[in-house]
Order: structure tokens, then C-alpha cells, then sequence
């Protein structure tokens, strides 16, 4: 068990008087063990308590060699796995349990009395994994430097006459290539008016000529997830065009110079809203600044209008303001920033400014 | 909705004392309402009442325009969806759910003191969903029509040295041109000791003369799926790999010819063991002999050792027995075969006799 983690999620338990958990999604587990245990629709479980007993059950289908520093409770398929966990629940108090546990393993704790009360305790523990420790922080590091050298190289292909869906094919073969774990999601590769769409599942679309191009991308390295995104032109761009790339630009630069522990997330959600706004286009910046990232592409934590969190060091969070216009043209710039102790470490290091292929 | 399906799920609901159940599964929802909903993250419910009284819950981000035939309680991001929802449930009765309804929505609805208890509820609907109609019977023959079309398609394809993945690019063209929905599963194509992992994941393999070559292929078409496998050889088979290929297929047929109503599923899996051991290869029969389908390619029910439930006319499974042997072979047959009054109608026609390409 990696005891830094554990410890951090124990006192906020402490905090909030919940003497035992039970964590079910596999990342967190990963978080905690280091091990990944993909269970499909068997339980996998790792219970921890704050009088120090804690226990993964493991269904025997998936074997462990290592040792995680817990003890494991085996079970097989004959076996009724919840009943097993029931056994060291304790009965009169509450049990914080994952935010997606499926209801027929939470059903039947319930079943078998096994603890005095339910609560969803995923907060707990998605707040404590917001805050990344130093190992963290480098294979942050490491995942945005490989996906700068991604953008590097596709750059280079967009002038290819690949569709949408062969730039992706291409996005593979260089994530291949760098070495990294491959897409930490599916890359949106929108062009010219499907660029004006921020959720544009890939086509067999070619680029034009003045064609907007998004470019958002990611890699998972270590387990470790980077997002990024560049909007570039083909060819040429209108005076338009240039008009909503710099507005985004600035609004881009504008929310990372807000970043440092204190601020609240709502505040560089506005740095980036209000400025895009003040040119004309804030119906057409439809979504939220930024999201948390680490081992998971979309962690918890929004950079968000409704967010009144503040921000503190070692989190890390996008920052992509955009601009739509239907039909028409599509910008957004995201990177990825680390508060540190008196600002941000800006993960993404590609060039952003202006770019026509 | 459909009346008559969701009336048989009411049925059972009566026969088992339940008065109400929340449908969570965006597959059950289909069967229910024709709608798919695709709801993410998102609160969807579908909240059924044998006093009669439906309602669909629903973010306003998954627009609706047709009819339903339900009343749909619309509900936007800065609702608590599970209040919304909670102020229909009877709160003296206990209340049926999804088995993977996520367990913030369920923990929501027990501190709103929503119901008196809550049940695992899908078993009803699964039993429901296993006796297709004649509108389902049909969607499923034309799936498996499909998919026999493509399976011919695809045997032409075996010699041309494409590599396991190549193989399934091209099948997935082959699809796209039948005019179906795409890959119902991703498709396993094991070329000589890869296809003795009946979980195989396709690999760079390029096919070499004598391999067992495993083509376990299925489209989706209407929402509706199909599964069928096929084992051929590549110019030339062993003696041993003959004799493996036709016991398997003696096993599938007999397992076949034993299905009708009032067979245990159990009786139809040892028709296939039985045969198999009999011929002393039954340790390298390491699966279930079958599993249901339908929206979901596994439907629940399974056709195996410990299922002693009896089959039913209307039912659709697979039969699919397969002898592995590590690091050489491995031969799989699969037909997907419909329950009716005195037998079974085979939905796939391909060939499926001894053939080396």
C-alpha cells in the first residue's frame, strides 16, 4: 500500500467520523496499491478502516504475485464474495462506499445487515487523489512531454489529406512509437465546421482549405493520463478566424495567470469566461474551463462557473476555453497545469500561438 | 411502450409481491420504450409501478422528440435528479433496481427515506428480456442472416496473409457494406495456438499453413445481436486436428438437437461435455457450452453445469462447445439456436462442415 495515500484518506475520514470504507473502482485501488485489478462483473473490494484493519478481496480469476502490502481475501466464483466481505464490516457503524458501486453488491451488504448505514465516501477519496505527490507530479510530467512530441509530429500530417478518422490511426501510430500506453481517450480531430462541435466524434472528413483543425489530444505513460489541445489552420485562415484564435488565446493565458493555491476554481473559470465575453462570444464558450486529470482523464474537480473550491498545491487541472461558431469554425487551447506553492508549472510545453499548415 | 413486455414484467413483479422497480439499463429501457438513451454519468430511471403508474426520468441534455408512451419527468443539471425521482416512489413499499445501478443514485434515494427497502430487481426484467416476441425473433434471423453472408465473406479473405487485426479491419468492412450496425463483440480471431485461448485478443499473427483458425464473428443489426463461430484450417489440416474439428462438431449438433421445452440448459450443456469427454478431450472444454442473446450478445442465462433452469420457447442461445489445446490448436463451432414448440429453428445457415481453405 502506498502509506502516504492511505494515511491522507484516513484522516479525512477521521474528519468526517466514517470508521470504514469500502473502495471498489479499480483506479482508486491502483491509487492505493499500486496494482491494477480489472474485475469486470466480479466484486473487487478493498476495505480500509480507520482502526487500522484493512482487507482486498480479490476474486481468484485475477491473480496477484506481488506484494501489495495488504492482506488479500480470496474467493472464487462458488463463493458468495459480499457475504465474505460482510464479515469484517463493522455492524454498528456506518460504511462509505464507491460513488459506482453496483447496486446489487451494495444491496446485498444491506442484505446481510452488515453496517448500520450507507454514505457514498468516493468524495473522500477523489479529493485526496486531486492532490498529487511527487512521483505523481513526474509521471504527470512525463505523459505531457511525450504528448508534446505527439503534437510536434502530427502537425506534420495535416497538410497530408488524411481524413479525421486516418489522422487518428496516425495519432496511434506515433503514441506507438513514443513509447507511451496509447490514448488516454479518444482524440477529437475536428475540421473546419466539425470543429465547431467540442464533443465531434471523428469522420471520414478531409480538411479544406481555411479549415479550423482541433487537435485534442492524450496519452496515458506510468498510468498516468496527459490532455491537450491545438487549434491550427489549413493553408490560411480568415481575419475571423485569427480574431476568435487570439481571443481564445488570451483567454487561454488569462486563466493560467490566475492559478495559485487559494483561488477559488469558479474565479479562473470566470478569467477565461468574462474575457471571452467582453468580445462578443461568451454564448459560444459552451462548456467548462477545465477538468482534474491524473489517472484518470476526467478525475474529480471542474474548473467550473459552479466551483467555489479553492485550488491548492499539487493539483492538476486543464485549462481549454473555446469558441463555436456553428457551422463555421471551432477554437480551443488547453494545457495542463500543476499548482505549485505561489502559481502554476505549466505541463504542456508546444507552441500555441497562431499556426496555418 | 411496449405494452406487452412491459405487462410480463408486471406479472412477475405481482407474482414476487413487488410493487414498483427503477429500470436503470439503457438496454432494458430500449426493450421497454424503443428509445435508446445513452445517459453517462447522468441520473436515467425508469420508474414502473404495478398500480400502473410509470414515468421516465431524463436530463434534458438527451432530447426526445417521439412519443413514448410515457410520461417523461424531465430534469436539467442543477436538479437533485434523485429527489425529483424519490417523490414518486411509494415509500411504504420496497422498491426494485437495476443490479448496476451506480450507488450514488441508490444511497440517494435511502437517505430521502424513498422507499421501505430495496431490491435487486433485475432478475424480473433479464427472464422478461430471454423470451424474445415475434418482432425480436425476427430482428434476431436478420442479424444471424447477416452475419452468415459475412462469414462466407470472411472465409475468402483467410488466405490472403492478412494478420489477425488485418482480419478484423476487413471484417469490420465487410459489416459496413452488409449495411449493419457494426460489431455486436469485438470479434476473436485466433490463427493456430491463438486459438486455443478461447478469450484470445487479436494479435500481428499472420496465419501459417495447418493453423486451426478461429472466426468467432458477430454484427449487431436493429439493435439486435448476432454470434456465430466458425473453425477452419489454412491448405491443410493434421489428422489430430480432423479428428479435434469433428468431434466438436458432433458435440454442437448433438447439443443442438437436444434443445426443446423443458430441457434444463444443464442437460443441454452435457449433451456437448458429455460428448467431448466421452472422446477423452473434456479437461480442453474449459467454457460453458452457451449463453443467451439478444440487445446485450450476453443476455442473462446461461447454458451451463449449473444452470437447472428449463428453456422456453422464445429463448435465443448460442451453442457453442470447443476443444483448446495450449500452444497447438483449437476448434469452436457456434450456432445461435431460438427455442420453439418441439425444438429449435438454427439461425445460422453457413456451412459449418470440415473445411480447409
Amino acid at each position: 500500500m502506498k502509506l502516504n495515500r492511505l494515511e491522507s484518506i484516513l484522516e479525512k475520514m477521521k474528519a468526517e467520523n466514517l470508521e470504514q470504507m469500502i473502495i471498489s473502482d479499480p483506479a482508486s485501488i491502483f491509487y492505493l496499491t499500486g496494482k491494477w485489478i480489472h474485475p469486470g462483473e466480479r466484486m473487487l473490494a478493498l476495505y480500509i478502516s480507520t482502526r487500522g484493519e484493512h482487507k482486498l478481496f480479490v476474486n481468484k480469476l485475477f491473480p496477484i504475485t506481488e506484494d501489495l502490502g495488504v492482506e488479500i481475501v480470496w474467493f472464487d466464483d462458488t463463493n458468495n464474495a459480499v457475504e465474505i466481505l460482510s464479515e469484517v464490516v463493522l455492524k454498528d457503524k456506518s460504511v462509505g462506499v464507491d460513488k459506482n458501486w453496483p447496486a446489487r453488491f451494495l444491496i446485498g451488504l444491506m442484505e446481510l445487515k452488515a453496517g448500520s448505514s450507507y454514505v457514498n465516501g468516493s468524495l473522500i477519496v477523489d479529493r485526496v487523489r486531486m492532490i498529487k505527490d511527487e512521483a505523481e507530479k513526474d509521471f504527470m510530467r512525463e505523459a505531457s512531454r511525450l504528448n508534446d512530441l505527439a503534437m510536434e509530429k502530427l502537425k506534420n500530417e495535416v497538410t497530408k489529406g488524411h481524413s479525421e478518422k486516418e489522422l487518428m490511426q496516425v495519432l496511434q501510430g506515433i503514441y506507438k512509437e513514443l513509447g507511451t500506453d496509447g490514448f488516454s481517450f479518444e482524440p477529437i480531430l475536428g475540421f473546419g465546421a466539425n470543429a465547431a462541435n467540442p464533443h465531434h466524434s471523428n469522420t471520414d472528413k478531409v480538411a479544406e482549405i481555411g479549415d479550423s483543425i482541433i487537435l485534442d489530444i492524450g496519452c496515458a505513460k506510468n498510468s498516468y493520463c496527459s490532455d491537450m489541445t491545438r487549434t491550427v489552420f489549413l493553408k490560411e485562415a480568415s481575419d475571423k478566424a485569427k480574431e476568435v484564435f487570439e481571443i481564445v488565446l488570451e483567454a487561454n493565458k488569462r486563466a493560467i495567470n490566475t492559478v495559485k493555491p487559494g483561488v477559488r476554481f469558479c474565479d479562473i473559470d470566470a478569467a477565461a469566461r468574462d474575457y471571452i465575453a467582453s468580445k462578443g462570444y461568451g454564448e459560444y464558450f459552451t462548456h467548462r474551463t477545465g477538468h482534474s486529470i491524473g489517472i484518470d482523464v476526467h478525475d474529480y474537480g471542474d474548473v467550473s462557473a459552479i466551483n467555489t473550491d479553492k485550488v491548492e498545491p499539487g493539483m492538476i487541472f486543464s485549462i481549454e476555453p473555446g469558441i463555436y461558431l456553428p457551422g463555421e469554425i471551432g477554437v480551443r487551447i488547453e494545457d495542463l497545469v500543476l499548482v505549485t506553492e505561489d502559481g502554476c508549472e505549466v505541463l504542456n510545453k508546444a507552441d500555441k500561438e497562431l499556426c496555418i499548415l
